[in-house]
């Protein structure tokens, strides 16, 4: 549905530029949905969308801006005046501001920080402090708050007045005066209670509550668990420091889940999607592991030469670095795409992705192959058997690395689940595979001897 | 943190329970979150835990009841006299229930039905219908509603007279009067507007929802991605029907997370979680896998036999198949350690997995032996040689399996991430072990001619 929104909504928009039909665009700007805004501008030059979002007031720009990915809100800031984006910063949920102010170069931070408002300013340079891993890092301070000895009458005209803005007036926690946490309430209570009520007499006493120094993981499963909408944080002192919501407990689940994800293919985790990841961080990520699982496998082969010494089974001695080779290089392609295919990255873009993959495999079966062939000749001392050994890796790691990346597509597109295609099946259809490459190239290499 | 709760609560209460003291055990039911109660009951036989709900009102036994694992409320429903069970059922999310309903037997949803009142047996009956992998499935009715032309005075107070019971007041939908969706209005906005204005001049017209129809993993996708609390799914007429809620979206993202994992260490997807799964049905789900790879692994050692023919080479035709096994078998193992690692449901509870695993293992190892030395028998016809196959696999399998296990437990104590112990890499040290096994088994059941 947001695709769809994306390419009508684009051309009409271009339209009311070159028009200058202001009345259309600050129309765009304020009675569409943030995250379908952000879709359709995202497809933009940045100029052109920052063109679009000076139309809207600063709190709507900071709602739409929410909305882009970290990167490109990165990207766009550079073509926004300082004091607009200021403005905007101001208004923007106090986690996704901490996160963007986290990925700005040191010089655009100093120029902007004296622009925002003080207590804005104070907030930001605290929640900058917590560790990246921490519950600290997931913290926003926009909640709601109120004493406990007001009236819930009192409550309700206050909650009006402090209009928490875009995170939650849906849960309000009650703190005394050095903002120690003493109970809860939720809205939903507030408006069922008698008006006359304090609150003192209705909150829930035992509020469960996150310790900023706890896991940013477990602290992600206990909200969700939980089926809150947000949960309180509170400091070693037991003061309410800020609450972290339902949609970023979600987020880090989902985060935490692809990189484990990852990690079990031996791919060093993406921060971004699969599609995303330009070429050179992606052929990294995934040739780091593959030269340290060549490292390993290389031991099997000496392992081997213990039990076949002598000249006669030398190729025995590299069949199973061979075949894991490109066992290794097909669960990582299977497993990327198998992850992109569960985002709906991967919607029209087969050919895309197959000439990346050919590409990745390309490079990873070069730098696999150089490895090989070294190791194949430092055991045997024969160029043509390192020759076969290297080739054949060149080879299987090619292979393996597109048809990793297509078997899963081919099956999603006839309607079966793609994960169907394991890890370990890829890797046994690359064995037989591996089996003919490795003895046809021993074969023409070594001119029959084989 | 929910832990510490029931060790330190269950003693009371037990105490509480043994001197008849009903002021105390009510005041465990009504004063503690649902979700703590839950969990120290859950650890008491189901006649006691019922002994203590019993003091609870209807609509607090229900709350307390949706947090029961679903596997532990099909248990407790056989305590529970009917005519209670049935006030249960109506107080309960109608999602909630509908799963519940889902898992007992026909005779006893016949007995309850009739105790039920009408209007939620009619509801029961209608989300019973959806297709499992459906976003109906997922579906509660529970939750505002109201028509467009009273004003905000009347629509709160309307609120307060509904009051939508545990799903979500916070998102209030505007219908006519065949219940076509005209409009959404959040509650936040609701107090913050004019009391006289009319909901028809401040709701949002262009409502993005959801269809019946819809894949559940996609409804749940939007609704993440969109970071709402709810979102309403309309029929095919484009009336809505009722709503998904955050929390089960954020549900369905982490079990379709879990079963993608799953699959690609080629285990077929558990309903729970790994301890909690029995003995039999976790040896089927690998071994159905494991045996399908080996079957596979059999055409790679036809297609070696084509490349190298002759008794002199038997043991090459075999060894991709007997590193493969052991590689498969540790993989899973480590699949699902790491995932029962990132549950929590790991601590203290290694010697545990580690006895479990050796079982596992040994019957895992016992069927593919049979299997491997059937097979290496028909190409080999050799009765010494299909044992060392066997024999093999035997030890692989059960050695990958065990150590595929404590390989990421091992990390995660020493507070590494055990993700980072990757299935190749775990195949890699498999096939180290493997090599040396196969040639010593070989030596041994083949008097040393190998």
């Amino acid at each position: 549905m947001p695709s769809a929104f994306n390419t009508l909504l684009e051309p009409d928009l271009r339209e009311m530029l070159s028009q200058h039909d202001d009345v259309g665009v600050n129309a765009f700007c304020t009675e569409l949905y943030p995250s379908v805004i952000a879709e359709v501008l995202e497809g933009m030059e940045s100029e052109r969308a920052w063109e679009v979002l000076s139309h809207a007031p600063p709190l709507r720009q900071a709602e739409i801006f929410e909305n882009f990915p970290l990167d490109y809100q990165v990207v766009l800031v550079r073509t926004i005046p300082h004091q607009a984006l200021s403005r905007i910063i101001e208004e923007m949920a106090h986690d996704d501001r901490v996160d963007l102010i986290g990925q700005l170069e040191p010089e655009l931070v100093e120029t902007l920080m004296p622009l925002i408002a003080h207590a804005e300013r104070v907030d930001i340079l605290k929640l900058l402090e917590y560790p990246e891993d921490s519950a600290g890092s997931l913290l926003t301070t926009d909640y709601a708050s109120l004493p406990a000895d007001i009236s819930v009458q009192e409550a309700l005209d206050r909650l009006r007045s402090q209009a928490p803005s875009r995170e939650t007036i849906y849960y309000v926690y009650i703190v005394d005066e050095q903002r120690h946490l003493l109970g809860f309430l939720s809205l939903r209570k507030l408006i069922l209670a008698k008006p006359t009520s304090r609150l003192s007499e209705i909150m829930l006493r035992d509020v469960k509550s996150l310790n900023v120094d706890d896991d940013r993981e477990q602290a992600a499963n206990e909200i969700l668990r939980n089926g809150f909408i947000a949960m309180p944080v509170v400091d070693k002192d037991k003061k309410l420091v800020g609450i972290i919501t339902h949609d970023d407990a979600a987020e880090v689940q989902h985060q935490e889940a692809e990189q484990d994800a990852y990690r079990q293919a031996a791919v060093a985790p993406l921060d971004d999607g699969y599609l995303e990841t330009p070429f050179f961080t992606l052929a990294w990520k995934r040739g780091i592991w593959l030269v340290i699982l060549l490292g390993a496998s290389s031991l099997t082969a000496h392992v081997l030469n213990f039990f076949e010494p002598g000249d006669a089974s030398w190729m025995v001695l590299f069949l199973p670095l061979v075949l894991a080779s490109g066992g290794n290089a097909g669960s990582q392609s299977a497993t990327l795409v198998v992850r992109a295919i569960s985002q709906n990255e991967t919607k029209g873009q087969a050919r895309r992705i197959a000439w990346r993959e050919i590409r990745i495999g390309t490079v990873l079966g070069t730098v696999l192959a150089v490895i090989a062939f070294s190791m194949a000749w430092l055991l045997l001392w024969r160029g043509d058997y390192a020759s076969t050994v290297g080739l054949t890796v060149f080879a299987v790691v090619g292979f393996g690395t597109f048809f990793g990346a297509m078997l899963p597509l081919g099956l999603d597109r006839i309607g079966v689940d793609p994960a169907l295609m394991s890890n370990p099946l890829i890797a046994s259809l690359s064995d037989m595979l591996g089996v003919v490459v490795y003895y046809s190239v021993a074969h023409w290499l070594t001119a029959g001897t084989v």
